[in-house]
């Protein structure tokens, strides 16, 4: 497993105000003691990974902070859980067999009579835990250096988002009775450090994982978790299929301190042999029932591909290209009816309602293609998917829309506008959106591109896509890259938006280039053992970490060393008509031998 | 020399309707037989080095297609060209000296009393043979290929560009008449393929290259240019310093098909011993006429920092990072006196006008970190070059604008607005820009989202950064990461606006992914190598390249697989209503097994 700290920065932690109880993480890089500035605060995904003292037994599974508060709300304790079926696991044989997760794990669900889901809470006034942790953690980067914060608001362009310059717990209660914004945490996963997916928080990025056909361990799958939220997945979205995935999930679940998702429909396929006609809502049912028992965070669900859209996408370039559409699609022709997701909705509303299980209402009709984008059946689909968030919300559930895809720059826009007035402000929660296909192999920058500019424009969470999009499977490197592309996708639009705080980092970062401290360059770095390694190909001694230049232009050309003697100068003399003769007089000295920069 | 065709492409050319003499480069990509389709073409920039009937002999140089063109003009041929001295090439020892290349080489220099610049041909309704290259060389992937392209065209978003269905030469000579366009061709760079950079055809995108301290052979000089334009370089930046340079760049000039750019004030520093106040319009103009004899077609000026905008840089986060801004600033601080260049503006005009060298006028104030974007002096500077762009124009020559820098994505669009008012629609180059300061080593990612967005707005020539920028020197494999980042950027802003022939080669990837042509889709990738290099990761076997599924999904999950019977069952039948039941008595194939795909 991957542990300790990343490189440059300490994990830490820090209690809400006036709760003991509810201890929020962060990164915090300290600084090179001639900045005379405060540490850096980051916002941190990795979960206690990164933290030294805490010891990982994946077969003991994490602590449960959340475990108290759901205790508190008096849910049912479910004494007779959804026994174990051989296809849950696709029928493994003994011998391929991985055993489930031996860490405890109790399971409850919520009755009609009580509030069960974070939305209900929010919608009767009630702040929770989870609301307090969030607060407190999206201030955490913020709250003790927004100093100035007002004034790089006013710079951004937030299309109508209300970012506030300092987050409550009750201003994240009202986003969620509003809708505006889910805290994707089913009430049996209290592993999770609770995460807002909103339009005016900090931008997440979701990573996916799945299973491979050679993969044998759990803790190798464990570790691809891992692995991706040390470099700033927000949410996992575990997309295995085949054999052991029931019990690989149990130890997904019990080593995850972020949000899982899931498409449950995958599984359900499995489970009646891979041929989609045969899917049944009885089955799909005991599915969902599984996968909450287990604490799945959020599901997506094709609802939104009924029968009469599927002859628009006929004509397509590239027809169906969401896994749970085609399957759904399949299934509509097959029996020539509407979609049995579309027809249970208010049911799988009930379920999901009862171990609050965020809604991802996926896109099954998303373009797969330029030509494809904003068609017809792609918006109409997005229509449906605002008539069903109604109703997620009338029984009580958080929803979040999930939306494409390949779209070109122009078009990008419109899909958020649309959107948001289709959904009721819902989440958007976008896969990319790739805006070109001629570059496969480099798809985490075509779809880079155009997840920073919806997330400017205000979807709240961006699917990431790694380099082996349309190619393969990503191996550990992709996952890097897919995830740092997509954190920089996401700190752009942050930074577009006018989030208070964004800008802290990039400045922080830009007075440690200008002032030649290469640690401090490094450490902030979204990436920092790529940034030094890349500095060091170059200039590998340690003593260029402290010189004043760099390999790109050597002492002579360096002009943030020439801007330095130049400020140096102004700063000596006020005045700029004495400057000249000044500057003449020190030598005009633009650059000192290395063995003197160096002492 | 890297030399052979770009994987699954020929290399070929094309004379230019009623112009034998004017024969243009493009890459055809043949399609699988079972496409049905005609072969893409696509703009190539790659030179005669992809071309495998042509030999390459870097001490002979290149052919010289331009060289009648040029003859026929009556260029005084100059017979006793400036003298190289010893500072030239940075006082290199005999031991260590790279010797001039052998290739032979003409100087001419045009007078006052005839036109010499395309600008002044085309102000005198003259139409050029680069010009009738340009319109052909440009319709090359659109003329035999345009169908519905009008109707694509109304797709785009082109902010007020002009983007014809198809390019004549009567419209290149207007808009370089307009000066919304330029040529950058040097009478004494006889080898190159023209290209045109304006906001009304295709985006254009540099690479800079450099030589560096351990490289001692200008072969290996020469190979960084071949592997730069392999990639998509439409132009290169040579920004050599140091020993050599001056028979290095012989050797560029006489190898390079595509325009090279430089900024002299390099080389001149180089000569005053890397003291900026020891520099003199003696030593910069005499620095210009080595490089224009040479042939190098556009340079860099950073005339418009002047005395009076450095005081602006006081407060900045990182002061001037260009730099020969910082070079520039040094000076006239040093002399508290004008800048030179900008004083000795019209005299730099005269030189340039005699080669019909382009001005690219250099932002020497670019912001260098998000904190400065836009700030008051990047745009006192802006409009300063404004103010050239007009004085170069009425000396007849060639004009671009270099742009920035570090903007966040709000910030992006106000730069080309500006640019276009204050610059009388010159074309505008840029640097990214980054969208964010805090991800080095991943820079191409930061700026590739800004390009992509500037390109869509109105930039003509797109500056690459690769994931070394602000680390250290890019190797082999940043240069081609670089430049494959921008010429997404550059393509995405073609679809953006609406290119007429742009999404012709989006759709036929897309059409080959749709059908599981795999060789096809590698083909018509950006890169072919490392789209095929990350299938064969997974899917090693020829046999998988048809296999009807791929190894994200496997057969069961493939959602393109079941679009197609989704798609075939709808073609069979007419109607809906009989869609089901087929179906159904169809056995509901979702797969095959695959033997039976293979065979």
């Amino acid at each position: 497993m991957t542990t300790g700290p990343i490189e440059g920065s300490v994990k830490k932690w820090s209690a809400a105000p006036g709760h003991d109880d509810i201890v929020v993480p962060y990164r915090e890089i300290a600084l090179h003691p001639s900045a005379k500035e405060e540490p850096v605060r980051v916002y941190d995904t990795s979960g206690p990974y990164t933290d030294t003292n805490v010891e990982i037994d994946v077969a003991k599974g994490l602590s449960k902070p959340r475990a108290p508060w759901v205790a508190k709300r008096g849910f049912r304790k479910v004494d007779v859980r959804r026994r174990v079926k051989p296809e849950d696991n696709g029928y493994v044989s003994e011998a391929q067999a991985v055993p489930s997760c031996p860490a405890e794990h109790e399971v409850f669900d919520g009755q009609d009579a009580q509030y069960v889901t974070q939305y209900e809470f929010a919608r009767a006034g009630i702040v929770t835990e989870e609301m307090i942790y969030i607060a407190h953690r999206e201030n955490a980067c913020r709250a003790e250096m927004a100093e100035g914060a007002q004034e790089r608001r006013a710079d951004g362009e937030d299309f109508g988002a209300e970012i506030p310059a300092f987050i409550t717990p009750e201003f994240v209660r009202d986003e969620v009775a509003r809708g505006r914004a889910v805290i994707p945490a089913n009430i049996n996963h209290p592993e999770i450090e609770p995460v807002i997916i909103g339009r005016n928080f900090l931008v997440k990025v979701n990573a996916n994982i799945g299973n491979s056909a050679v993969t044998s361990s759990a803790a190798e799958e464990v570790e691809k978790l891992v692995w991706a939220i040390r470099w700033g997945g927000d949410t996992v979205m575990d997309l295995s299929t085949g054999r052991n995935i029931h019990n690989i999930r149990d130890w997904i679940m019990r080593n995850s301190p972020v949000p899982i998702g899931t498409v449950p429909l995958y599984q359900a396929l499995e489970k009646v042999g891979g041929v989609p006609e045969k899917l049944t809502w009885e089955v799909f049912r005991d599915t969902l029932i599984e996968q909450a028992e287990q604490g799945v965070d959020y599901f997506t669900i094709h609802a939104g591909v009924r029968l009469q859209y599927i002859p628009l996408t006929a004509k397509r370039t590239t027809g169906i290209v969401s896994r749970g559409g085609s399957i759904m699609a399949s299934w509509c022709l097959a029996h020539h009816r509407e979609s049995f997701l579309y027809e249970h909705f208010e049911e799988i509303c009930d379920i999901m309602r009862r171990y609050d299980i965020t809604f991802s209402l996926g896109d099954g009709l998303r373009p797969g293609s330029i030509a494809d984008a904003n068609d017809a059946a792609q918006f109409a689909e997005l229509e449906t998917l605002g008539e069903l968030t109604k109703i997620a919300w009338a029984k009580g559930c958080q929803v979040m829309i999930e939306g494409p895809g390949h779209v070109p720059m122009h078009k990008i826009k419109v899909n958020m506008t649309k959107q948001l007035a289709e959904c009721g402000e819902a989440p958007f929660y976008t896969l990319g959106p790739l805006t070109t296909d001629i570059a496969p192999g480099y798809d985490h920058i075509t779809s880079g591109i155009g997840a920073a500019m919806i997330g400017w424009f205000g979807t709240a969470m961006l699917c990431y896509v790694t380099p082996k999009e349309h190619l393969g499977l990503p191996d550990r490197s992709d996952v890097k890259t897919g995830v740092i592309t997509y954190r920089i996708a996401a700190h752009a639009a942050d930074l577009a938006k006018g989030h208070p705080a964004a800008q802290l980092r990039d400045d922080a970062i830009s007075r440690a280039r200008f002032e030649f401290r290469w640690e401090d360059q490094f450490n902030l770095a979204l990436d920092p053992d790529t940034a030094r390694s890349f500095h060091d190909e170059t200039l590998p001694k340690e003593a260029h970490k402290t010189a004043h230049f760099c390999s790109m232009c050597g002492p002579k050309f360096c002009s943030m060393k020439i801007s330095h003697d130049i400020r140096r100068e102004s700063e000596r003399k006020a005045g700029m008509e004495k400057m000249s003769e000044t500057f003449q007089g020190h030598g005009a000295q633009i650059y000192v031998p290395q063995a003197e920069v160096v002492k």
